[in-house]
């Protein structure tokens, strides 16, 4: 079995650039790993996809040599096991929000005795031979911190055995913590936001675990390198299109002479 | 974002009346919405369907103008979160059984601190401009009372904070109350089932919630819109296409001479 | 390899009521083949689907024991091949109007030395066992007379050898025959139209070949048969879903004082 | 509704051979179900497929008159439900480890008064007309014993009423009770394996419950019956695939001289 | 029937941008078309799309206002027909040399008496109201010229009763005419191929037809505009998403001192 | 962009191995992939699978390494077009009667001034960075040989410029020219085939062009690479599966004396 990528880059102390694929299409997923990411996450939780998406778009990201992971929809054994079975490298589970939710996360993600994972990686044999003897020493169990109690309990999550690092969701971080000041949304400017941010990557590496962050920008990307973060995303396919062909919609326009289009913010999150 | 148009026909006090899709295709989703409904949902529990099909869906029905519905097939985080990411303006909830299962389902609708709903929403970000300020005051939470011990804590469930209406099945609740004396199906004509779909409309008025109700024909809505019930659903698509097919057959066989077809009845519940 | 049962069924001098599906689903293709029609056809032509739903469609319906077929897009013989090769037991080809075209649709219909269909049944000999003997005998091909090019050709086009029958779109042949007199539909009343429909049967008859109409009521399939038509087309998928959708929202808004609804036409063709 | 033939065949004390579908096409299912096994099971816990491919692949096998039914990824009532609904006649529900886990799964296969399934069988009342009345009956539910809990749990596990059966997977069960000692797989040989495989199927005789397993030679199945057990699974649709290719690949290279290939084992579990 | 927008716009002298779809996925279509283009064409010729994604992509973009359109693969009857059922109001068909080339593809867009349309608006009847009775007045049929041949006969092309306009694909226009001197691709700049895209403009303007133009920048495309093109349809959803993605990628690499990435180019045509 | 491993492998003399899909999935193209064959096709013409399937295989397949080529339905240019853009890098063309048709089918396999076909490698230029340059020089053109006429032209078809070889159908070839004497199907005993076959390799040969063959069994097609065969098709996807899960079917029945099964010829061509 192939060795993650991610962690072969971790260990020669580098910071890696994380992909994120929001639309449920192999062609996009193609597109997005030929462009130099180190790892692609698939988001099963908010992305426009399921399952029946997530298959097909692993097998078209192989030949990239990403890593590539994925985002579930919830703390959820038969979507965790699910991802890891098609192909996923990593999982990133949303919600963690204490030591015991952390321990049965970590639980689905191998194989007993180290956890409680059914065997039966369908189609991970086939992609990647000598899986079933390889894959709890390779895969990546990634724990968001998103909710007041995640950070109340996030030494004693972070110290959970088996929990490869700490994902921050900025924007429901943001929503969990502030109770309503503050609307949600990436590349946080706030003091405290800042603080919290810099203070999860300082647990993380007491407790020799990976810290990744999602970013809107590849400065704040940079920034964030630098405050101690081991990953981080930027971007995603969705918002990248959407800005690229609103900006591309508004200087045709202003050329032109013509009003509208959305003027490259693409109008979401 | 757009308003909730089920919200603004109930302000005026008129009745709404609701499709029903459990035919997994963009096509007859399309053709249902075209028809006329207040709102349509997606059965995602019962029907023949699943996400994948939910989304195309909910994109095909969005010019009609009709309020989009989903029923996940339980009360899970990841279902009605992704339904709602996919631009469900409201999520009827099954087997809602105490307070507690009620307060959990209402959780999971809304955003910090309103709730715990996870902040993402992809594709409704850009279906509906603006939507994650104003999301939480426009979905809908409908729970479905469909047990005897969701009959024994009606009012309870009902004076859930942040609940919006009970969705009434009357083939489970008659199944679920009645200890296998009735069988199951639409329209019931016994006077005990009758005096409880009415006392559940009179629980919800007085919480100041909706009433919904599951109905097979346009003359039973109309008697329970005179119990107090604020949305009906009349049939659904697949029976409504069994019907109307089975109906033709039948009368052409009639015509010619030609015994057989299932004569009008759908074959189906 | 089973028989045709439309076949068998003419060989007693019983007509024949043939379904229609204009949905891409295979759960609304398994809905129409339970209701008793002696075959269903696919109408890739003008349906809303391709090939890739064709197959699972097939695969749906088999069990209801109905004669399965296809309309096809054009007389492509990549198309009519695919369809047969997925088990359709016939083909409708649309817009046939000289012998020339009817030879060639025909000749992709078997196998030689009787035509020049290439081999390769491979879903087709799995769904029915000794399918490669038996297909030149038991699959139809049905040539529709819808121009006015197609009508001056009857005679020679109906003498085709291998041709089985003739089928009718009253619609398409008004348009076609017309000169814009006429707008298209089903169900013609115009004298001169009855005469032309009534000449088709009688051109057939003469031939020994069947005589098939695209109707939109029982009754005026009923009369059809009356003019010596061996099989009928009745709605349709989509037409029954939209109509009888429409028509409970119209009841509904009536019995409810709301106005609005399609009032069950469905508003489609 | 047709009586489920497993049943009926081991009414006649016959064991049983299950096929098993860990591909997510209908074709691939069709053939299958083709080839003459008693029963066919989608798995969609560890397959490569998911609800979106179990509705078609129902479809495709109906015909064949087979036993279909589906194993879920998890003790989750939504795809038990939702496998129910679509047709499966019978549940294979993984990681059962104790008598209350047992009850919860039993308890969501079946209506009230006998569970707590929720009532709505839309497409298995179109394929099975009188599905509501007798599917209570008809359905089979099969809790997996695959951890030392469920080890431990046994006696009390197949004591559970409404409980039909108990199915055996080697590898899990393997990993699970043996501590890392021992490596996942089929058709253990080890005698501490074999002595529990063996006790299982005692516990299931003297509760009158089947016992199942999950074979990978139809050798090895005849000595598992030979043991007490009712039903066999052999093999499964990817493993034979693999299988075949790779041993065609192999034969075709030592013939040429040309070395490479994987030889026949698949290159998969 | 609603009409088109391109029409209305054009009425008025004003110029056109069109958006351009190759990824087969309804949310991306969605994206697009939220963006503000006057129409937006959906590539099914070199596209990674075919029928089965064109229908949800309709749909999808419907409620967005623009003019959808679509390329088809060939001269095809079918796939033309096909689309403009599915609802497209323009067609773009590739490849069109010679005049009778053109008349044949004008024949296939419109209801005799006026062409040899077969009808059957299955869907686009559905979603526009009135179809049957405008669709003749409101499809636009434009022809590309993009070979030698087609610009030797490009006067008696343009001059085809019932074209629309023709749509100009550089690629292939320089790989048509210029006998493999010029690579492929957009926005050329050598002289000769200016002066023929400018010819092919006048040209147009001389028949009362409307002149469109494939460009890769909103700069090249308000050139184009200055020669005399109605519309001009920039860059597309596989290249804006490559382009973006790669930028961030290359952005982030060089912030953090990490060579590779695609560096913006998006690696494609 | 990469080399064509079949051009490189015969350039050193070694016959090769084709693998067969006539699955539209996936999955079973990427177990199919990973055995070890020299090149795939993606049969379009007899399998049970269009396009949208395709490109899905393609990515599947494409870290395999091996050449991955497609047939086509008919010598149709959207078709081809499609398969090639799709990434497809050779194309089998059936039913190839005559010189001009070859010259057809060849002109659309290469961009001007080599050829016709259009430019857009959308999916292909991603996959294969340098793809436009290239693309000329490393797609296959295959032409079938299977009829009566294309084996009078035989020595003319071979002669085609740009043709880079002839793949022969058996089953085809036999229905083709021996009058319906003999039945379909490959690894032909009959003296009369075994010599057609061979000439067919000889006037290839003659022509400095490769000579396919679809073959059942490993041994016949080591016997066709002595009579000058450069690559031979063993099986197939369908055929393996079926035969496979058959003989595992007959051989548990036997050893548990329970009649019936198909007996491992999987009732299938």
């Amino acid at each position: 079995m192939q060795k993650n990528k991610l962690k072969q880059l971790w260990a020669t102390g580098k910071p890696a650039l994380n992909g994120w694929c929001s639309v449920g299409n192999p062609f996009t997923a193609e597109i997005m790993a030929a462009q130099g990411y180190d790892s692609v996450t698939i988001d099963i939780q908010h992305g426009a996809l399921d399952y029946g998406d997530v298959l097909p778009m692993l097998q078209a990201m192989k030949a990239s040599g990403a890593t590539l992971m994925a985002r579930v929809p919830w703390r959820d054994p038969g979507y965790i096991m699910k991802a890891l079975d098609a192909g996923a490298m990593g999982i990133i589970c949303p919600m963690v929000n204490t030591r015991a939710e952390a321990e049965e996360f970590v639980s689905y993600m191998r194989y007993p005795p180290h956890g409680q994972r059914s065997f039966g990686p369908t189609r991970a044999a086939v992609a990647m031979p000598g899986y079933g003897v390889a894959a709890n020493d390779e895969v990546l169990a990634l724990a968001m911190i998103e909710t007041a109690d995640g950070v109340a309990n996030l030494e004693e999550i972070a110290a959970t055995p088996g929990l490869d690092g700490i994902y921050v969701g900025p924007a429901d971080l943001t929503l969990g913590t502030q109770e309503g000041r503050l609307p949600p949304g990436f590349d946080r400017q706030e003091p405290e936001m800042i603080a919290l941010i810099k203070r999860i990557a300082d647990v993380c590496k007491a407790n020799g675990i990976k810290a990744c962050l999602h970013c809107g920008t590849p400065e704040y990307a940079a920034q964030a390198i630098g405050w101690g973060y081991d990953l981080t995303t930027v971007g995603g396919d969705s918002r990248l299109l959407a800005g690229a062909a609103g900006a591309s919609v508004a200087a045709w326009r202003k050329l032109n002479n013509r009003d509208g289009g959305t003027g490259g913010d693409g109008g979401m999150y």
